[in-house]
């Protein structure tokens, strides 16, 4: 606080990616949060929260962009010197947890965890750089069924936040199936091969976008796109390409028929067989609870870009294409996944640790509710508003707020400086259902005034409209000082407040 | 994924002032959340949430320790070199936000938020980098009843979360009355006497740990610490000095006796008055509403060590000692506080916008009502826990998951690799309350076992100490396989099973 400076006013601005989420945003999603947390805990995972950024080396790269392993993190310097990240994901917090906590946490490990992650990527519509993500992960877990089980608990979690069966599917494969193809068509196994595997599986990732003509380009010389860019393809001949392709295509509702042409395709690859045999491990544990095709989807061209995962993965993805305002049709695909990573804590333990999650992007899916108008949330309730019109009797005015509350109603006091005309404004623009009015004439008769602000509006309609008033609901009543709290009730119970 | 490196093992560790909370940590802090939501959301409060950095020029530089303005804050550059910070409050967020949308948003502004926020300082025991806040703000309030009911509002928040009436007291106090004290005595009013207000205000921030004596000092011409530090005083003379601690000491439980010495001290000075009659009218509004001294205070002792409030200032206390471990008493003290501040939002739109606020430390609250054993939060329920004894028969024993969750029980299957025995630690260390066991020997008879866990964990104890067993409650019971559900449901609803 020295001698004064020349005022410096800085702009009120957002970073771009980044939003405020208004009232009706936070509640919508608190409540379709609570839902999938819901769900999650009765499988019987517990919740965990760690911090919002670790050590960047704990961290580790495990971003989907393999071709930028440095960029996509906020990261910054700690007074002695050492690099922190924000989060980009939970599965990595996850992980450090555990490996620190290993020989206190029980084995396996089951939490989930909800919160924010950061990426440091280009903004675009709908894709930001903060966004909230719920997964759940069960860590020690060498068995199928831990697998199996977050296949059945998606499915369960998108009905019950208000997906009809048969507007999604979770899409289930093994990336182990690949490696056996892969092998079998002379790509080397092991560290040789890796960098040729990884290309394979970006190629495969991009059928959606390029179709198989596409993708076939791309596993072999490569293919240059309509700005000219050329990626270099993986190098298959046509006859490589043909059996990958013929593996990204083998999804098919009857998982039987899935399991008899991915062993055709596998031929004597023990990695390839192992990973036909956990999927089909995966398909009698389904089977057995009643996860049919028509939820959980063998589907060998999900292959999830991200480098770690080691067995099954899957992908779940809404079905359903809703229009935008110009008509054309939007399809929000994916919104979540997850799948099998048996190394991630082991890189600080040494040894292997086999590990399993999934998770779900909660905006997405939020927006996907939203656009379906399937969002089964009700927003917050509005306020009843008190408009002080006389400032020497503020005390009054807020007693009857504070009775009002006490009632179990919520309540506030217009609290703003203006006049009676904006009081009504900001309680319109609130949606208040009913404003309390008492003027020095209404006081001095022992009476209080409550407008319906909802009928007001809807009166308001009818008047263009030039139909009739109603007579039984009168906008506007005059009611005894001492009846307040039960004529704001009565006035809350009317039909129309209930909509 | 070029060739192969050697292998680089990062170490599992979280930075300092970091945590990670646990299961039970937090279902209490959600629960409590909940809790403080609720009572802000009944008076009128919305939620909303904003993103978790700002730019660094944005969020402006308000932190407690005005000695250190640059620091105290996480920050990085965006990627065309502006910078960003993490929000170290949640108010100036708000101010940004207000400021940003100020034509659309109702106004007054009324709004609550939670999470996290980061500060950059040396943490300590309790003392963490990241911890979480609640806090309600109305913008464009000039009301004092906007004071008033956020001195209510954290009262009410208080005694819902647990903290009885007595536990705890809000100390209200006004910023101009001090100005007015300080101009009576001959400090400069304005920019010129800033600094030295400043210096004052630190100083009886200090009271409680230095006492009467070390605040005179720093009033006067300095203090030097047990360490043989220095700090500079305020420079006031004795008089002077005695007048501000006559001021300090004027708290009482007779409000008007408070705001009768107060006007004595502030004599003609305008701001002052101008004070004494804001209080006066808190006064006002809460005797109307019925919140007496035994839960709100006037105490000139709370000055908030924020240069940027302007008017009513208020903190809440936690008053009860609880015992640490040695039987040392503990006090919790300040959980929480806010104020007026009308010049946050301003600095954004060049013209006055006045606003008051409240924030409750979600942390120490929390500690504070466990220490005290009164957290009403039940944690997690514990999932009843499927042993598969027999992996040929995973399926089986994944139905019976399915089944019991189908009814309503939360349940899950031991994932991990190992035996029995180790199955059983596992089903402990969860807490599970039932384990549902079926080896191969009851598959054939079509028998379960269920184990009561809870009651075997209190027999072991009894047989140590030479109890007989309960015949009526057998801690293991058989029984048919398609009675599992009722079973399961039988041993849940045992007695001991809800304590």
């Amino acid at each position: 606080m020295a001698k004064k400076q020349k005022q410096f006013r800085p702009k009120a601005r957002l970073p771009k990616g980044l939003r405020d989420l208004r009232a009706d945003d936070v509640a919508a999603r608190r409540a379709m949060l609570a839902t999938i947390m819901q769900v999650y805990e009765s499988y019987g995972f517990d919740p965990l929260e760690t911090s919002a950024f670790e050590y960047a080396d704990a961290l580790g790269k495990f971003l989907p962009d393999a071709d930028r392993p440095n960029e996509g993190v906020f990261s910054f310097q700690d007074d002695d010197d050492q690099w922190l990240s924000l989060r980009y994901d939970l599965t990595a917090p996850l992980a450090r947890m555990v490996a620190e906590n290993y020989e206190t946490v029980p084995k396996p490990f089951r939490r989930y965890q909800t919160g924010q992650v950061w990426r440091n990527e280009k903004p675009g519509p709908g894709r930001f750089r903060e966004f909230t993500q719920c997964d759940a992960d069960s860590v020690g877990a060498p068995e199928m069924a831990a697998d199996a089980e977050l296949c059945a608990m998606v499915s369960d979690a998108l009905e019950a936040v208000g997906i009809p069966r048969g507007d999604y599917v979770v899409r289930v494969n093994n990336r182990k199936i690949l490696d056996g193809v892969l092998e079998t068509i002379g790509v080397p196994a092991g560290e040789e091969g890796a960098l040729q595997r990884m290309t394979v599986l970006r190629a495969i990732d991009k059928l959606d976008r390029l179709g198989a003509d596409g993708v076939k380009l791309l596993l072999g010389d490569g293919r240059k796109d309509d700005s000219g860019d050329f990626t270099k393809g993986a190098g298959l001949n046509s006859d490589q390409a043909d059996t990958v392709l013929a593996f990204v295509g083998a999804g098919d509702e009857d998982r039987s028929k899935v399991l008899d042409t991915l062993r055709g395709l596998v031929g004597t690859s023990e990695t390839g067989l192992a990973g036909v045999a956990e999927l089909e491990e995966i398909a009698t544990l389904l089977d057995a609870t009643g996860y049919g095709p028509d939820r959980i989807l063998f589907d060998p061209a999900v292959v999830r870009g991200l480098g770690y995962y080691t067995g099954p993965v899957f992908e779940a993805e809404l079905t359903f294409d809703v229009k935008d305002e110009k008509g054309n049709p939007i399809r929000f695909g994916s919104i979540g996944g997850g799948g099998r990573y048996d190394d991630l804590v082991s890189r600080f333990k040494g040894t292997p640790i086999p590990a399993t999650g999934v998770s779900i992007g909660v905006d997405r899916l939020l927006a996907a509710l939203e656009a379906l108008g399937r969002n089964k949330t009700k927003s917050l309730t509005p306020p009843v508003v008190v408009l002080p019109l006389d400032k020497d009797r503020m005390a009054d005015y807020q007693r009857m707020v504070f009775d009002l509350r006490n009632a179990g109603i919520r309540a506030e006091m217009y609290l703003g400086g203006a006049g009676m005309r904006a009081q009504l404004k900001y309680a319109d623009k609130r949606g208040a259902p009913v404003a309390v009015i008492q003027g020095s004439d209404e006081f001095e008769k022992g009476e209080i005034t409550l407008k319906d602000l909802v009928l007001g509006a809807e009166l308001s309609k009818e008047i263009e409209d030039n139909t009739t008033w109603r007579e039984d609901q009168p906008a506007q009543v005059s009611v005894s000082a001492d009846g307040l709290i039960q004529a704001v009730k009565d006035m809350l119970a009317r039909p129309h407040m209930q909509a």
